[in-house]
């Protein structure tokens, strides 16, 4: 957070309403036949009459030149310094599946793998053997009890696992177990600190527990473990902006994020329509909404440059019932660029706008990366993006006499 | 001060000269009726032919959507973090009025009140007594003695006045008195750390003392205190950069925030006419001159569209003068935007250009928030306008080798 205890007296409640909508992968590249990015291409009567009435501008989730995964992405757009707060790697897994993570349990990403007689790596990813082979596993390792701990094991996809561990005094300081090659066995699990060794030593015993019951599989005899991680420790949204926050999202990944910043995560539906309709019908319950549109990213990592205009447009047909709802601020934002020429996130700063009654006028023609790029916002941190809601919004007065 | 150790080494003196010209509320926002802003629509020769010979850009105070004070606005032009030094409600009040403010003081905003023969509150303004009335009271509570401690009381204005005290070892960290509610008597003030419990002793006597001496009072019979501070200890602004700063200000406020960065304040007369010709007869006697214009920030207060642009109109008028005077850096700033439309002060990026032998050709079109954000300058936060003065004008050599 920047700055927040110096800011904190500036912010006041008051009954404007603030609507964030983060387009997953928002920003993109011109397709090389066309010269025109994904935003160009597409046709956005909505937006683009949006970015004319709109104060405009382009947000840079972590750095210049550094492409964020979803967490980053995001908790710099809730106004989290996204180099301080670090979700690791076992605890998004988890938040991707709807897997409840409190504050203090420890997560791990899972792989079933095959080891020879020796116990040797024979395929780190156990012939990446289908959902419906391993989750059957799943479920067996999930009736492992180790004394002093709440063990939890949740199918992903194929090989692939989430381990959670629930008790007190567990420590995400330890070693990953997949060495990286074959032909070696696992490595134990180490404590990378003092405090850490009692976790250690209960991940060992989960894991000859694991090969014990797995010990008669033909591919998935054996589990290999990494990306420990806790929760990170966020102020709660609500406290640092004096405000009552609420999180629409389709995808499990993103109510997670909108958990660890403490929103309150609203039931919704499984497409962005659905979380229209759950906007409509929550708008009074709330003065901070967080919606997000996953569509647009799914595209772009695909590399499917049409696709991915397509989900632009489609989108567009929706910002009007959400601006009929007449939010005192509606900000269309990207927690990062997913260019389909480079099927991938990446660190190209993201189109950014914002409306409300003090932004008339200021605009610019459309609304795209080039265009973006010339508007009255200039090129910010997503850092500072709520500072800027919390003012179009009368929520946050003036700093200093 | 940013990375200022770093770069200590690479500040020379040297016989250039620079202007910064901070035009006070500088930036605004369109009229709802013509889609321009207060510079769009004022007819400035001056400033336009300026811009097409200068660097332009837009400069961030605090932070993007944080609506700055004065002093945060200056002290960010002047190249101190504003959120890292902080000129308290009671310092600026002094300052304002022309109190003299040393390392040490500590200065309040006093109100006188008035209270029933209960000692609660009714009128904690004290029926706003006009400054006739009250200006006697605070010469009355200037005559107040506590061991210990220098205790001066200055008139502001109507039932506002500025206490002061001088002495040692006294702290602002003291509680207010002022209770915000009618109907309960004014608190005592407490010592929020230990280091403030003398402070906060000699304010309850001085509190009694003023009880006593007003008690006959129909209104004024009682004062409230707050916002208790000490000026922030900066480093000296002449000694960071290797200058030698001079100030020239027609509003008390102004040359006191100058001289908490140690500037030299050059006496000059009510007018911004008045500063023109100081800066003309002072320019052989220093290499760096702060000169403000003031009634840009004062229309823009109002709301008063029209008026502030008449107000930039008479400073595109004397331009030339400071233009004649040749300086090697001639830069026009504002420390926050006013927006007419707003009627306050906005946390808008505000216009900024600078002249120099090293511009030329650089330039937009002419001056004005549209303009200025397409400049070669960027967005920039203010505190880095002095490093470009100081390359500008030869000051600033290369960093590292």
């Amino acid at each position: 957070m920047i700055d927040q205890e110096l800011l904190h007296d500036c912010y006041v409640t008051n009954s404007s309403k603030i609507v964030l909508l983060v387009v997953d992968g928002l920003g993109g590249l011109p397709h090389p036949d066309t010269g025109k990015s994904e935003l160009e291409t597409a046709n956005l009567p909505n937006l683009d009459s949006m970015a004319r009435e709109s104060a405009c501008g382009m947000t840079t989730p972590v750095l210049p030149g550094v492409a964020p995964g979803s967490g980053p992405g995001h908790l710099a757009l809730f106004g989290y310094d996204p180099l301080k707060y670090i979700i690791g790697r076992g605890a998004l897994e988890a938040l991707g599946i709807d897997v409840e993570l409190r504050p203090g349990d420890v997560a791990a990403r899972g792989n079933f793998c095959t080891v020879d007689s020796e116990g040797n790596l024979i395929d780190r990813r156990a012939g990446r053997i289908p959902t419906e082979f391993s989750t059957p596993l799943c479920h067996r390792l999930d009736t492992i009890e180790i004394p002093g701990v709440q063990v939890d094991v949740f199918p992903v996809q194929d090989y692939r696992f989430v381990l959670r561990l629930r008790g007190e005094g567990l420590s995400e300081a330890i070693t990953e177990t997949d060495p990286q090659i074959t032909g070696v066995p696992a490595m134990p699990v180490r404590a990378l600190e003092q405090s850490a060794e009692k976790t250690a030593t209960l991940v060992n015993e989960f894991v000859t527990k694991a090969t014990g019951l797995l010990s008669e599989e033909e591919r998935g005899n054996m589990v290999l473990l990494r990306g420990w991680a806790q929760l990170p420790s966020l102020p709660p949204m609500g406290d640092v902006y004096r405000l009552n926050p609420g999180a629409i999202a389709a995808y499990p990944m993103y109510r997670g994020l909108a958990t660890v910043a403490n929103m309150r995560i609203i039931p919704t539906g499984h497409t962005f329509s659905d979380e229209v309709d759950t906007l409509q019908q929550e708008f009074d319950n709330h003065d901070f909404f967080f919606i997000h549109y996953k569509p647009a990213d799914a595209a772009g990592e695909d590399g499917d440059f049409d696709a991915k205009v397509k989900t632009l447009e489609d989108l567009d047909l929706l910002i009007p019932r959400i601006r009929e709802l007449n939010p005192d601020v509606f900000m269309v934002a990207g927690d990062h660029s997913t260019p389909a020429i480079m099927a991938a996130h990446s660190w190209h700063p993201v189109p950014f706008m914002l409306h409300s009654n003090l932004t008339r006028g200021e605009g610019v023609p459309g609304f795209s990366e080039r265009q973006c790029n010339l508007g009255s916002i200039g090129s910010i941190p997503a850092t500072n993006v709520m500072l800027l809601a919390m003012s179009h919004s009368g929520k946050l007065t003036k700093y200093g006499p």
